[in-house]
């Protein structure tokens, strides 16, 4: 894509209002835009970068089992009274009514809604689990929003719903998810922690919060720093081997803000090993057995005949959140150099050719490179202004494609200049760096 | 996929409410579920078509250079008010009052959001054409919902908007779009119509409406038989050519319920030509200049040094609803047989395998043939229950994968029982099999 033709809406300075870092570079570049407060809109840039992370974030819960739905994101108030939450929830749900004066709310999250669509269609056993998820927008109506997308009002998040026969059964599937969501994870290049938390207005009384350490982090954490060394692969998709997987973990203390005992931290973590930081949550699972099956008589016919409510969990990834996520670990404010993964990245690869008003040779150059590594689907940004060279990599800086091609006004021979973002540059045949593109592109 | 791990809750019968086909369909072979009057949760087999829809309409949008962002769902009402569309728009617009009560609206449509993000950032003539689209969730609160998601009120729809320096330069993006519908429809194998249409609240004086015939259709129109075998090849994307493509179909009358004129239809259009008929309208775009630009002001700087209100157009897709047009055109009611056109069929074949309870050879070679086709990406839904043979086949008729392979307790040899859905069976090689779907795949 040539820079000229895109909407790329680039600003010479920081915004003063983003306070921070994630929240200043993508107002910076122009991957967002502020529309109302806590409410944005996805300019191209972000979109594409959010559409990738969308997309893992689906492989990998298609990857246990889970299968896609879709549900609205407008509800009927009958169902949250139903469980008993619609009193409960308070001001951070969007309440509505419609021309018929019907009480209807946007979904600040779906176990009503999905325990509906499971009652009226499962009703055996034999149909267990039954594992569902949906990628869909949420409204939690916050007091203050503030950093940007990470803590706004409309947000894109994806929640999925386990229902099970017993106990023994749904801790299987909580424990699928929690496989996953370290695969997820570490996708993004990620390394989130899983950590026992509270259970909030969800429920329950099992869960652990995925959360990635940073400064900007708005959830306090007490740590065993020896659990970012834990081993997280998983031979296969049994109940034993992510049983002992979360044993691996659990192992070390890790907890958030509010299940922090003093006492136990310094009990079970020798003072060298403690870590006391911040950090994003980017994910949260939850057991509740039938907390939502029972109000709601969600039942299945058991083997004897007898019938029970089913077990249920909930699991939750914030999409549009993990993209400040990534920004927050990846960007050097600094040097203002972004450096996306791979796996995420709004582009592959920049290509910047040095153009004067009457020498396009530069530009000739990298439309033709351009062509031979789309061949090879790798992503290219040309910047085709006629913007000055430190201009044009300060820009390109800033957008953060991980590799960068520059194009002197006199490149004669096949050698091109080459370099990983914020790196030294080498010349490099055209082969060679679609290989080195190519191979990092399949590590994922 | 199998169909007993799936979530497709398939109904014995045609549920009562449903009162045209695509509606009863999309309920029986669990497509969509309601959760309110007018909002529906989309289950995996729903989904799945959506999806592919969508990505074919993504890919048409791209096409012809428009680029991809999101705005949200939840707008405020000021930029509606400057636009003087806040009190115009009436009781279908859903609105909501926040908990700062603060006047929201859950957007019908988006002109003034694009517009207030388009002059944010856009100043100069030099970026212009700028073709922005979006594929989001809207809300119309219709009185009286029906007809499934056909006329329901949270929808998925395709919105595009364009922003040109002249009116010459803008019907060229125009005409760009109506290109793009053209061949959107087409790959759906969809034969959409363009009809000259009123504008009704979004405004302007140029529009057409792309339209299916169908008897359940909510449209009456009048239309000159001859259109359906205008060409609608073009060589390239120019001026010239795009203005001839329109010309083609504008020869003939062609003109919904409200652009009706009796006199000129019956002077314009011989008898044994006239068509009056009722159709679907899946599309419908729109040109309007500088309405929504000049209230808003949004301007550029032109290449003299004045400045001048950007001009404006809109295109719409409702993603969702071509779900149910698919279904209008292609499901035979009376056989109780849908095909749908490989090209956003749930799954490209379905394999029907006889089994007994103690006699389970015809699955397992059912799943060998799987491993096989998925290596050709090549989707597949094994019915591995042990229901009878009839009903399974009535089963898959509904489900609509446009092939189906029979596999009988005693398949001995290589050949295969391979049909088209609803034809005559034949016995071929399984590298035939798949040399078949691949191709019908690749027209696509």
């Amino acid at each position: 894509m040539h820079i000229s033709k895109s909407f790329i809406p680039i600003l010479k300075n920081n915004p003063s209002e983003a306070k921070i870092k994630s929240h200043q570079l993508m107002l910076r570049v122009g991957m967002i835009k502020q529309s109302s407060a806590g409410i944005y809109s996805w300019l191209p840039l972000g979109l594409r970068v959010m559409k990738k992370i969308e997309q893992i974030v689906r492989e990998e819960q298609n990857k246990i089992g889970a299968q896609e739905i879709l549900m609205p994101t407008i509800q009927s108030s009958e169902i949250w009274k139903e469980s008993g939450r619609y009193e409960d929830y308070g001001e951070e749900m969007l309440r509505i009514k419609d021309r018929q004066n019907r009480e209807m709310l946007y979904g600040p999250t779906n176990e009503e809604l999905v325990t509906d669509i499971f009652r009226s269609s499962v009703k055996s056993y034999k149909s267990l689990p039954q594992l569902l998820y949906h990628i869909q927008w949420k409204f939690r109506d916050e007091i203050r929003p503030r950093f940007g997308i990470m803590r706004c009002r409309e947000f894109f998040m994806k929640d999925a719903y386990s229902f099970d026969i017993n106990d023994e059964e749904a801790l299987f599937s909580y424990n699928k998810f929690f496989l996953s969501y370290l695969k997820t994870f570490q996708r993004l290049d990620l390394k989130a922690i899983p950590m026992a938390a509270d259970t909030g207005p969800i429920g329950g009384n099992l869960s652990h919060e995925f959360i990635i350490l940073a400064e900007t982090g708005e959830s306090k954490i007490y740590t065993d720093k020896r659990i970012f060394e834990v081993d997280n692969k998983v031979s296969k998709l049994e109940k034993k081997t992510l049983e002992d997987l979360r044993n691996r973990f659990e192992k070390f203390y890790s907890v958030t803000d509010e299940k922090f005992d003093k006492a136990e931290f310094e009990t079970k973590v020798v003072e060298e090993n403690r870590l006391i930081t911040k950090g994003i949550e980017v994910g949260h699972i939850f057991y509740f057995g039938d907390k939502y099956s029972k109000p709601m008589d969600a039942s299945v016919d058991l083997p004897g005949g007898r019938k029970d409510f089913v077990k249920m969990g909930s699991y939750g990834i914030g999409v549009s959140r993990l993209v400040g996520a990534i920004i927050e670990a990846n960007y050097d404010e600094r040097k203002e150099i972004m450096k996306w993964p791979i796996s995420v990245a709004p582009f592959d690869i920049s290509i910047i050719p040095m153009i004067n008003k009457n020498e396009k040779l530069a530009l000739k150059k990298a439309n033709e490179i351009d062509l031979e590594l789309a061949k090879n689907n790798i992503e290219t940004l040309i910047d085709d202004t006629d913007e000055n060279f430190s201009s044009k990599i300060k820009k390109m800086n800033l957008i953060g494609a991980p590799y960068q091609i520059i194009i002197g006004k006199q490149s004669e021979d096949d050698l091109i200049e080459f370099k990983k973002i914020g790196e030294v540059s080498k010349k490099l045949k055209l082969s060679e760096i679609i290989n080195i593109i190519k191979k990092e592109k399949e590590k994922n």
